[in-house]
């Protein structure tokens, strides 16, 4: 592994100081902005997350924030997913697709305000397609990213650690739940999600300067509940099927591809964008899928997709894969042709340095 | 400085293997892909840039491809530059702005066909704003990145190197001129550009699999040149006054605070996204303006902007900034209010570290 060179556009956070001084070891880059991988290694970040708790900064989430009378009506041309049942106390996962069904990215919408809401991104200037959408339609919106900043508390301990920061109703919130709770006078959204399925909360910490008052709030908070920095953990999010986008899945697959149908609604298919490609597709039928896949053998890290193979034909990629300690296994993610999806399958990954048998699981393993 | 997590998502390039095999110490990301960024150490690599030449992996200046009837149409209402002579001959640099005239990019503009044309981007994901331009208005194109990842040869021996593999017609090339050159059976567009003011090259290589037969055959051809592989050199862009998408100027900048006013064409503001709020700037007179800056003292890496002061309110930010073994200065590049613009002036610059007496200059270093 190399460096990474620093610049501005490679933007800081407001956690950024607290990351440096937990010993950060590697970052990736995401919507421009530094987020902090591993803090031991993997597999010690990995086993700490499903212990204890960690404070992640996922600040690179960033909000494309969509303001004013017509912001509801927007969106909803955005997603194939009803958001009619949108609250400031529930926020809601949305593929969002271009006009082709593309997956432009796949982030979650909440409800910040009236007539306000965040919609906070995976790894694409999704910001400039609202902005383009906006302005050839004449909708009365402002669109912005505005100074808001996600951080995210993971791990069995989160909502211990969560309740002596803002409080024993943080508790109540039910997963993908959201309210307003008080920190040092402010008053942030707090979710319960995250990008592990060790339970948890993202924090959105509107002001850069609150940032490092509650980082610090939470370690001192937690120091008798083993509380680290951490960070998206590759194995643990692999072993738990959570995608990511640029990895997993890009503008080339569809949100039916992706395992999203349930987030494609008929109703919305006449007026979303890409609503006739995707009703071709469920016309047609679903002819790739992701599935969970174990690949034996010792292999390399995971930095290309990686062909499948099944009797000399190409029948898939996988884009996502490391070793599992816990489950004694290389967990994959790839995409699969429906003539090979079907659990049990025999298939061969090749990798940068050969080829590996694999077998198509059933289920994700957390 | 933490070590880079590896992942598709930062995608790898046609060259990569070269450029791990030449030692690469650091990259960034850059539209989603690798950039590598030193290869000794930057003053290192700009004194053999200023001295030899390099071979550049800039594959990660990504091509949008715009194809069809109405792509000329398209291109020319998301520039306020006049596109007119554009031709298969010559690429023009392009300022792209949203509808309120904030830089969305700062592409190279060629022509790679017949009604096909490639935007040559920065880093910012130009071609959602385009795909959705396109979608909302019913233009009649078909938008995509195509397999394409330019290779730049760069330093006083770039026309040389480039000789001995394209033919000697490629010294008759002019700055920002283009046209396609064989190798191996291939015709790669070739334009004299690039991001150092060194003189050289860019390569449209077009199809991954020719990406390293190229790569060896300007290495190998270059040995008694001295030929290295480099990167863009902070030091050396710096001295020279070239901008940097993201650094230097973002959305909250219009052409004309980034020095590109001469792009800015009033025929073309009456149709162009933004050109209602360009007339508005121009009418009012430019606010603020980049300006070439040198600060005093020892500066740490400029990893943040850096407010400027001057008696005590702030009349600016640096936003690139590195010290010039050549010149004997900490170079910078900073945003300067129309008060505090003139060469000569005295300044405050705010580091991480603290405040620099700086002084605005007339012109960059180069």
């Amino acid at each position: 592994m190399a460096m990474i060179a620093p610049s501005r556009r490679v933007r800081r956070t407001p956690f950024s100081d607290g990351v440096e001084a937990e010993g950060v070891k590697a970052y990736t880059v995401y919507n421009h902005m530094l987020l902090p991988t591993a803090f031991e290694n993997p597999q010690f970040d990995c086993r700490h997350l499903k212990t204890h708790v960690q404070v992640w900064d996922v600040s690179c989430e960033r909000q494309v924030q969509i303001k004013g009378p017509d912001a509801a009506k927007l969106i909803q041309i955005l997603t194939p997913r009803d958001i009619s049942k949108l609250s400031p106390e529930r926020c809601f996962y949305i593929p969002v697709t271009d006009q082709y069904g593309g997956m432009l990215n796949d982030p979650v919408l909440l409800q910040a305000g009236p007539d306000t809401y965040w919609i906070s991104i995976a790894d694409s200037d999704f910001l400039l397609w609202v902005l383009a959408v906006a302005g050839c339609n004449g909708f009365d919106v402002d669109v912005s990213e505005p100074d808001v900043s996600p951080l995210a508390v993971q791990g069995p301990k989160s909502d211990d650690l969560m309740a002596r920061v803002f409080g024993e109703e943080v508790r109540a919130l039910r997963f993908f739940g959201c309210r307003r709770f008080a920190f040092e006078g402010q008053n942030f959204m707090v979710s319960r999600s995250g990008y592990s399925k060790q339970g948890g909360f993202e924090i959105y910490v509107e002001g850069s300067e609150y940032g490092m008052p509650l980082w610090r709030a939470l370690f001192a908070a937690g120091e008798d509940l083993e509380v680290q920095a951490g960070g998206p953990n590759l194995i643990e999010r692999i072993e738990s099927g959570l995608l990511s986008y640029g990895n997993d899945m890009t503008r080339d697959n569809s949100p039916m591809e992706c395992g999203l149908g349930k987030y494609v609604q008929v109703s919305q298919l006449a007026t979303c964008f890409g609503g006739r490609a995707l009703q071709e597709e469920l016309d047609a039928g679903i002819a790739r899928m992701i599935r969970p896949i174990a690949i034996d053998g010792e292999i390399p890290a995971c930095d290309r997709s990686w062909p499948i193979y099944a009797a000399g034909c190409v029948v898939g990629q996988v884009t996502s894969a490391t070793w599992s300690p816990d489950f004694e296994t290389n967990v994959a993610i790839g995409m699969v042709a429906s003539s090979h999806w079907d659990a049990g399958t025999v298939v061969e990954v090749e990798t940068q340095d050969g080829l590996h048998r694999a077998v198509v699981q059933a289920s994700f393993w957390n």
